[in-house]
Order: C-alpha cells, then sequence, then structure tokens
C-alpha cells in the first residue's frame, strides 16, 4: 500500500490519536503539571508500541520521564534515531485564545491546541510514519525514539539520560521535526538554530513599597533602574552593548550571505502576517540574517509595582525581568549568561541590589548539507513537495541538538513541517492538517532514500 | 473635662469605633468595592451624628458619595470645614502583609490596617476632636465636614460637588489631616503638596505574541521598546528630558532653600528606614528638595510578557506601565500629562504603536505661613507637643485641595499626624495610637487658638 492511501485510509485515527496527546497539559515548566507528564510518557509509550516497536519504556530522570522505544531488526543495518519532545509551553494568556489550548479541535483546516504543531503534532508524525513502514513490511533499518518532557525548559536532564545511555542511543543520524518550513509551496529544512541564554533578573530598590509622593524623586525607583538598565544593553543600532558580547560570533562571509539572500522572502507579507508597519533589528542585516545568523537581546517578561486597575502611586520595592538572548555559533551560552549577569550587576548603581538567575540555555548548532542524511532529507521533500527544499538558518532554538553530536556524536537533520503562522509558544497555536499528513509522508520517504544511499 | 481625660476616659471606644471604619473594604479604584464605598458613606453619617453635627447627609456623585455634616451654631461666628477621605488605596501584594489588612489590629502600640493612618485614622480624630468639643460645650465656630471617597484616584467628582454646593460648604478655613509629622518629637506642619499627573502607557508591537528564537532580533519588542522609551526620559543627572517639562517650574531661591535646610533631617536615619544603601535623584538637590521642591517621574507599574514560573521564550505583543509625574508649583498637570503623551508619541519608532491614557492628576498646592488659620495651627502643635512645629513642604499630592481654593476660595491647612513609617498606599500600613489620640488633642487646641484669633 503506498503511504498516501495507508494516510488516507487511517486519518481519522491519526487525528483521534493526536488529539489524545494534546488533550494532556503537559507544560513542563509549571510544577502543577508534573502528573501530567507522567501522563504523556505513557501516552507515548502506548502510542509507539501499537506501532510497532519491540520495546518500549519510560525512563526516570531527576526531571521528567523520557519515553524511549525501538525495533532493531538488524543490528548491521543502518539506525535512525528519532527524537521529539511531549512537553508543551504555558499557555497564557489564556484569554486570547479562541479555543480551550487542552481541547483541540479542527477549525478551517487547522488543528488548534497547545502542542498542536510544537512538537506533538510534528513529533506524532514519526510515529505513523514508523507504524506505515512496519504495518506494510517497507522498514530497511533499525528505528529508536527518545521522546522528551523537558524541551521547553531546555532540556536540563536529558544530556545526563544521553551519557548514561550511548549504547541503547547509538544511531547513524537522528531526526527531529520541530522546526517549520517557509512554506507549504516553498519546503525547506533547517540548517542552523540559534543557542540561548534565558535570565531572570530581579532588582531590589527599597525594602518596602513607598508612596511615590513623598519619596518620589529622592528614592531610586526599582522599575526605572531595571528599564534603565536593559534599555543600555542595546545601542541605537540595536547593537548588543555588553563588552566582549559579539567576540566569539563568527561571522558568515558576504559570500554566503549572498546565497542565504536567495532564499524566497517577502518582507511585505512578513509583516502582514504579525501586523506590524515595520521591522526592527541590527543595522546592516535583512530580516532573515537577523534571525538566523545574528544574536538578539529580547525582554521576554517584565513586571513589578501596581498593575491591577486605576492610578495606584507607589514606588515599588522590587521589579524583575525575563531577559533572553539567541545566540549564534560559536557563542557560549554559559559564558554569555556569566556576561550578562556581571554586566548587569556591574551596571546597577548603588541604590538598588541586582540578583540575576540563569534560567534556561544552550548552545547554537550548524548542520552540513552535505551529509548522506541531508541528501536523503532532500530528496524526501523533493518527491513529496514537488520542489526542492531551501537550506535555512532558523533563529529557533533546541538546546539538546548540540548535546546529542557532543555526547553521542551524531548530527541531527532537522526535519521540520510547521509554518510561522502555527503561532507556537502562542495563543492559538495550530498546525494545519494538511502539513500533518504531508510529514508523515515525507518521512516515509526519508527513510526509503536514506537507506538507498547509506547501502550504496 | 480636659480633652486629655476625656481621651482617656473613652479611648477605648474611639479605637472600636474606628477599626469599624477601617473594617470597610473601601478601595476607590476597585469597581469591585463599589458597595462598600456606600457602606463607608453611612459609617461616617453615622459617626457624625453620633459626635453631634445637626445633620449629616450621604450626596451622590457620579462617581462615590460624599458624606457631609454641620453643626451651625451662629452663623456670625467663624466656620470651619474638615475634608477627609473615606477611600483606601488597593492592598497588594497582599502576601507582604502580617496581618489582614481590613481587620485591624494593635500590634506594638500601631493600629495595623489599611487606612490605619491614610485617610480613615487621620479623618477620625476630626469626628473625635469634634465630639469633644460638642459634648463638653466648648465649641465656639461652626463645623462642616465633608468626607469624599475618591481621594485616592484623584478626586474626580469632588471638583463638580463643591461647584454645586458653594454656600452649603462656606468655611473661613479647611482643616486636612492627610500628611505626616517629621518624628513624634519633631511636630511639622505641611506647607506645600506636590502635584500629580498619572498615565498608563501601552505599546503594541506584533499583533500575537510571537516565539522570541524564530522573531528575536528582527521584530520590535514592545517590552525593550516600552523600557527603552521610558528610560530616556530621565539622563544621567535624573533630570527629565521631556522639552519644555521645566518651563513652569518655580526655582526656589537659594535664600529659601537655606531656610528649608534648616529642618531636622537625619539620611542615615531615612536610608535605614527603607534599607536602601544611598538615595537618588536628580543632581544638585538634597533629599527633602527632591521631594519637596522638585518634579519627579516614577514608574509605579510596568507589566507584560511571560511573568510566570520558569523561562517562557515569547516576544509579546504588548507592554504596559503606569507613570506618575509629581509636579511643583507652577507646572499645569494637563498641560504636563498632554506633554508626556505626545513625548511618548513622537519618540515611538514605527514598529510599535503607542496608546496613553491619563488616568489622574491634579496640581500642586503652597499654603502660606503667615495665616490666621496656620497660626492657630503652630499654636495648637506647640501645645501639644511642646515644641513649635518645622513648615515644611512635602513630596505627596492631594489634589483637590488647590481645587478648593479655586472653587470655594479657601486655604486649606494641613494638620497631618502620620509618621513616614505608617507605610501608607504600602502593605503593613499602620498609625501609632499616640498619634491618633495626640491628634485629637492638637484638633482640639486649634479650635480654641483659632476663635480667639479669628475674634482677637
Amino acid at each position: 500500500m503506498h503511504i498516501k492511501d495507508y494516510i488516507e485510509a487511517n486519518k481519522e485515527r491519526f487525528l483521534d490519536e493526536l488529539f489524545g496527546l494534546i488533550r494532556i497539559p503537559s507544560i513542563s515548566c509549571l510544577a502543577l503539571h508534573k502528573p501530567d507528564m507522567l501522563r504523556a510518557a505513557e501516552y507515548w509509550k502506548k502510542t509507539l508500541l501499537a506501532a510497532g516497536v519491540d520495546r518500549a519504556e519510560i525512563y526516570e530522570t531527576d526531571g521528567n520521564p523520557v519515553t524511549y522505544g525501538e525495533k532493531i531488526l538488524n543490528p548491521a543495518w543502518p539506525t535512525v534515531l528519532v527524537y521529539g519532545h511531549m512537553d508543551v509551553m504555558p499557555v497564557d494568556p489564556l484569554d486570547s485564545w479562541n479555543t480551550d489550548p487542552f481541547e483541540p479541535v479542527v477549525v478551517n483546516g487547522k488543528i488548534y491546541g497547545r502542542g498542536a504543531d510544537d512538537d506533538k503534532g510534528q513529533g506524532f508524525m514519526h510515529a505513523k510514519a514508523f507504524e506505515y513502514l512496519v504495518k506494510n513490511n517497507k522498514l530497511k533499518c533499525n528505528v529508536k525514539f527518545m521522546i522528551e518532557g523537558e524541551e521547553e525548559i531546555g532540556s536540563p536532564n536529558l544530556g545526563k539520560f544521553c551519557k548514561e545511555n550511548t549504547e541503547m542511543l547509538k544511531a547513524d543520524v537522528i531526526l527531529v521535526s520541530d522546526t517549520s518550513i517557509i512554506a507549504t509551496d516553498i519546503p525547506s529544512i533547517t540548517t542552523g538554530l540559534r543557542g540561548l541564554a534565558y535570565l531572570q533578573v530581579e532588582v531590589t530598590g527599597p525594602s518596602r513599597d513607598l508612596h511615590s509622593g513623598l519619596f518620589g524623586g529622592a528614592v531610586a525607583n526599582p522599575i526605572n533602574i531595571l528599564s534603565k538598565m536593559l534599555s543600555s544593553l542595546q545601542d541605537d543600532q540595536n547593537k548588543i552593548t555588553i563588552p566582549g558580547f559579539y567576540n566569539d560570533v563568527i561571522e558568515v562571509s558576504l559570500d554566503e550571505r549572498a546565497e542565504m539572500a536567495k532564499a524566497p522572502f517577502d518582507l511585505d507579507e512578513y509583516q502582514m502576517a504579525i501586523n506590524v508597519k515595520t521591522v526592527w533589528g541590527e543595522d546592516g542585516y535583512s530580516t532573515n540574517e537577523r534571525t538566523g545568523i545574528r544574536p538578539s537581546f529580547d525582554i521576554c517578561g517584565i513586571w513589578g509595582g501596581y498593575t491591577g486597575e486605576g492610578a495606584k502611586t507607589v514606588l515599588p520595592s522590587k521589579a524583575y525581568a525575563k531577559i533572553s538572548s539567541r545566540l549564534v555559533p560559536d557563542q557560549d551560552h554559559e559564558k554569555i549568561a556569566r556576561m550578562i549577569k556581571s554586566h548587569l550587576e556591574s551596571i546597577a548603581p548603588d541604590s538598588v541590589t541586582v540578583d540575576c538567575k540563569v534560567l534556561h540555555g544552550g548552545p547554537a548548532y550548524v548542520s552540513p548539507t552535505n551529509s548522506k542524511a541531508y541528501l536523503a532529507a532532500d530528496k524526501a521533500y523533493t518527491e513529496a513537495f514537488g520542489i526542492r527544499p531551501v537550506p535555512v538558518r532558523s533563529g529557533g532554538s533546541i538546546p539538546i541538538i548540540s548535546t546529542f553530536e557532543k555526547v553521542l556524536g551524531v548530527k541531527s537533520i532537522l526535519m521540520g513541517f510547521g509554518l510561522e503562522s502555527d503561532a507556537i509558544h502562542s495563543p492559538n497555536e495550530n498546525y494545519p492538517i494538511e502539513n500533518f499528513y504531508k510529514g508523515i509522508e515525507t518521512i516515509t520517504y526519508f527513510y526509503n532514500h536514506y537507506v538507498d544511499i547509506m547501502n550504496a
């Protein structure tokens, strides 16, 4: 049976099964959802067993569990390790959602729900592609699945899990669907990921909230100070001003940049999609360069003082921010986090105290476009989409990908099928059904081409 | 009966009655507490009637009600109008309170609860001083009470109420206890109040929250922009940079500043009381000048993006701030609010939109120290405290005081008895019982001296 016919015959079931996974609110950064992480791990175990693995197990870690499954047909054959994650981002602001984030629905051909794309929808495609290959006796390699529950918080325990299970996780390539394509008619493969340093900053002024009339102008206001400190981190050209920040950045050559600039990109469409009059970023770089090859600095959250209704006049005791810096090769995320922390501490005036905590981080990653696995992926997309995929550097981060290379010695291929409009991490996250089915189809082609190329 | 004996004989009842008022959560800026405003108005009506007014009534306004009461002994005699407010500030952060803000308790000689000082405790002293004078046949002037329910939100409806009731509110002086003394052994009378312009700023970037990895560095982050905009409003000398902001500021002469500098002030104690290593403010001015004769700019609240547990990587759609500028004579609060609004709009980059709303405001006020009422107050404090009160300019604002002068043509005497450590507008607001009783005593002396001076 051809994969297209198999999808047609099973499409309702595929969706039902995916919906069951999305219904589990497996938000890894909220302690409250700890029990949901185990439920998600069990759901994945059941899914893998039904799809045809020889064995599937839930491995405990110091954090959330990992579901592992494998089908070993012949130890001499090539082995593909599929990596995905079962955890999702928080859903706030909840009132911006049009539907319940944990009750998936299909509207206008799109699955709406937290994790619909990232990474329940995309991860699930691999289970279904594998199921097709097994049930139709078309699998000609070994397959392993490693589905973790802490990707959205920086995979703090997966490195250790990899180190402790190098033999079990041995593979020739790691396959990951956790990225996007440019458009449904412009497929692309992600060949680069930015790194990340994420910190929380707490600024304390007076030991209690003060009356802004009685004290305002004479006592440092921690919100004023925090704003001043954070805004000083970027100059008028939107360059990051922290001394040494760019030291390890590998400057991409003009030739390479010219090559990258050939990727289809419509600035008007981009601006329209997110409803901004104009883009904004580091002087001297295009939009794709700003997210692909340049580091960035974003305040992901800020809070302090009175935030309720009306006009409370207060000079607060504390102000907070969550800040994130996306990194590029060869910036070391731990070094950068230390740099940000000590820079903020150094510029804080004596009238406040500053406490910086590193919450999350990981290095950048670049994937070669001449590997056997990349060639197989290239052929697979071409077969499925009728057009060759564009290699692109994404602005996002999947910190664990670099760890895989370091610990397991295996490169990853980032075969994503999401769209920018999927609103991952945002309210109304969605995933077009078309992309879901197209992804399953493409993945089966990858296995065919990969085995052919490996055996050639 | 001497006032001291009257207080001694009734002190428990005075406290009980005040506690009943504090128990009503009359937070004027929260719509939820609308019914509590009426309960507070009724409580005040009952209090005034019991104290001995001829009549007391609750007047409806477009906002919260006003309780008015009067005792007219002889239309030819001097008339004192007592102004106070029954509304209080919100109580958040609630978890910083050691006790329930609306269940007053006395700990170590201090009444703890929202409004214990501002302005339930201080306002109530007037009811009890009046009660003493009436019950002991010592009242030799007419007394009127106007207790409003919107002081903490800028008295938006009291100006209209005054205009509609000029005849009823006719008086020779307005008496207000809503300020502080320097210390229990250093009494002071507030002779100046700063004005206020309070705005809320909303910055919108993309129309939805975005993934900070995929978009970070290429799309304007409204928190980054808001921080940059707000921090640009003050330069390195902490001068406000909005063009024209200082145009109408009356510079206080060096002679006057030298005179003001004689007021007792211990910087170490001040810093210790609020636990800051060092003060912070406009270059070239002392701490008391910074709050007394100079305008200020404070961010009273800021919020946007992800503020929960952990590390959500988001480039948010919106960021907000509540900003307050304290003003000095002759700055026009409406002009300054327009100035702030148009300046913020003018410095916002094209990549975001800015929406500024004026939430609150009022002009500054200066009270002469040679009026009959001031002399009476001076004598009253001297009699009660055994030492002459220091005239001081306070940093706080009571916007309605200027309106009284404009609409009713009557000056106010700010006879406050609070302490800086009372933590008004903050968690654990308190009011020393000693100050409560001393205030009642001082107010009765004021009536005696005022009648004597007026009749001299």
